[in-house]
């Protein structure tokens, strides 16, 4: 681990040109890391802190799969046969939040359940604060109005609810999003602003509520106990939470995500084809995720990652010349010193330390250098500090 | 192995009537095998009948994962990491298609592309012969009118392609699909007719050539060389054709499946969302399906389980009792003789000779008692013949 380029500065201009044209076909997305090694094998990434995953629980799933699949033979059971219909998923995710599962739609990771719904129960005009995740424009119907919130800068991108509330009603939006905790700033609404803004809002024909980050955050220091409000959804008729499964447990590549909204909203999802968007796998993740002592396990690993997140940002703060904004997600908005472009930030990261980090300049509502950086295992992190401190020093 | 009831007759009865619950409870679906076995505990299933997939195929894709994924401990990377994006799976489907990437639309199992095209491409009016597979009509938008063409059982519900096409004018038809070979019965429309129907229909907005079941049909009886349609979509600008890739190499539980359009259809697909929609294990599939060598061994899976299908038709169609309609797919549908009925003959397999078999009494345009048996391995063909013979002397 150094500050010296690893590589030559020629073929550093040429990684540099592979790897933007690599993100203009990727859209507003991140060129995922095997795209990059395949299309740029000569790049050594060593830290993907683009990828916003628990690590740890990752490791606690794959230990569980090695007993369960692969040590007894039964994986092929689960690519072979047809999966059950959703419904099963269903009830294994209520054994787990307690809510009846006909509340329950499983997914084809959120993003699935997010296309889902904002083609169906969302519109004719949606507001939505931004900067923020980007399929909530980009899968909305041509005939839906999205108007956006501006979050300001100068409030550290954080959401006032009685300000979104009001801007909500002054464009006449018929839906709200709240993406808690938001990205890619990882600004959190404790549960009863949530609560507040439900309760203004509830006549609106929607309001879609993201807890795919959930996970990762907390009210109480000492407990780090999660705060969900997906069991608001018996008492506010027009909520529809979004749940992934991707970060928290660290599967992106099992797509896996629900979401929970009125039964007659599922029964319409269900009517109209999503009965098998579930692989054989998602449904043994489920299943899994049904069974009380793997969730206590995981409660392990998701509080150990917590206190790992803390002290990274902790540490990321105290850097100078970068700008780290409050979070309560696995990930921090840090926005670099004047003169700095954040593709050319992201690129000193990445050739010179191998570490892959988000390039935040196609957000809306984002103007200025700002990167996004995930916070990864312990040691990914010191790796991470290492290679933010040489290039901040660095200077644009 | 034997005829004679293995459960006692009331225990029998306890297994019909839950039987009969779960399938309630599948709506126009057969339950899954997963199902079966965690709600019926106490019944033996030996043989699944009822699922539509080549199990060499499955065998040569298992030898391989275990190969590529579990011995190197890669699976983790596919299991953690987001996907590539789907225009990667494209890349490799066109390599093996011929047909450019821009026209291939990868999804999450053939189910979830009819979902996507019946939803946006086809209607306001659509004509479909029946019986078919449910979807066809079950995902259609409530707008959409289906007008039901009826196959003949008198003709063994073959498809004459001109009488199919007049009805299409008659009924107004904007969109047309055909099935080939269809579901449940198997008939096989020759590419000749099918490029007949297509230029008979060059002016609807879309024609649906289903092709799931194509490669067990062959028109060559010493090459059985696969004849795939898919290419016309370069000469019939509004030809949609959808592929399934659980039959054909026995994975069903991977979800991965494509559609060929024209490439204005595939943007209008991905813009609206269908993006991160296979997952990692899917990827590894298409990825491994791209390779030449694979592909090789595959055709020595595909003919050979084409050869014990047609030995295992043959055989059946000299069992009394039972009607056996022409078929070029990997299943057989079978009439019974006059006073069964189909559900009961279907518990009577099951129960006696842990044979499950799909009990069409559900399917539209099906009058009388049918059911549909899969060709599986030889060994297992052997037992479904077995208890064919067996069930169908005891008479209704």
């Amino acid at each position: 681990v150094s500050g010296i380029p690893r590589i030559a500065p020629e073929p550093a201009d040429a990684i540099r040109c592979k790897f933007d044209r690599l993100k203009q076909g990727s859209g507003t997305h991140s060129p995922s890391i095997a795209t990059i090694r395949r299309d740029i094998p000569e790049l050594r990434i060593e830290v993907d802190a683009c990828f916003l995953s628990n690590p740890y629980a990752t490791d606690l799933f794959m230990e569980r799969l090695d007993r369960d699949l692969i040590a007894t033979g039964r994986l092929r059971d689960v690519l072979e046969f047809y999966p059950p219909q959703n419904y099963d998923a269903a009830g294994y995710i209520s054994q787990v939040s307690g809510i009846p599962p006909d509340f329950i739609f499983p997914g084809n990771g959120a993003s699935e359940v997010i296309q889902a719904v904002i083609q169906r129960f969302a519109g004719p005009i949606v507001a939505l604060p931004v900067p923020t995740f980007s399929p909530f424009y980009e899968f909305a119907p041509a005939a839906t109005q999205v108007r956006f919130y501006r979050l300001d800068e100068a409030a550290g991108f954080r959401l006032d609810v009685a300000d979104y509330c009001r801007f909500v009603r002054e464009c006449g939006a018929t839906t709200a999003i709240l993406v808690n905790p938001n990205n890619p700033n990882g600004y959190y609404v404790a549960r009863d602003e949530v609560r507040a803004l439900l309760s203004s809002l509830r006549d609106l024909s929607a309001v879609l509520l993201d807890e795919s980050f959930i996970h990762f955050a907390y009210e109480d220091d000492d407990s780090l106990d999660m705060v969900s409000s997906e069991r608001l959804v018996e008492e506010f008729s027009n909520l529809i939470v979004v749940k992934s499964m991707s970060k928290d447990f660290g599967i992106a590549g099992v797509r896996a995500g629900y979401g929970i909204m009125q039964p007659a909203r599922v029964q319409e999802l269900t009517a109209s084809g999503y009965l098998w968007n579930l692989s054989g796998l998602a449904d043994y993740f489920f299943r899994t995720y049904g069974e009380p002592g793997f969730r206590t396990q995981y409660e392990e690993a998701r509080r150990r990652f917590i206190r790992d997140s803390d002290s990274f940002f902790a540490e990321a703060r105290a850097i100078e010349g970068i700008t780290v904004y409050p979070t309560r997600a696995n990930f921090m908005l840090v926005c670099l010193a004047d003169g700095w472009r954040s593709f050319d930030f992201a690129m000193e990261m990445l050739i010179n330390h191998g570490v892959y980090t988000r390039d935040c300049s196609d957000k809306v509502g984002l103007e200025g250098p700002f990167i996004r950086i995930a916070s990864r295992s312990r040691t990914e992190n010191v790796r991470i500090l290492h290679a933010l401190r040489q290039t901040a020093v660095t200077g644009p």
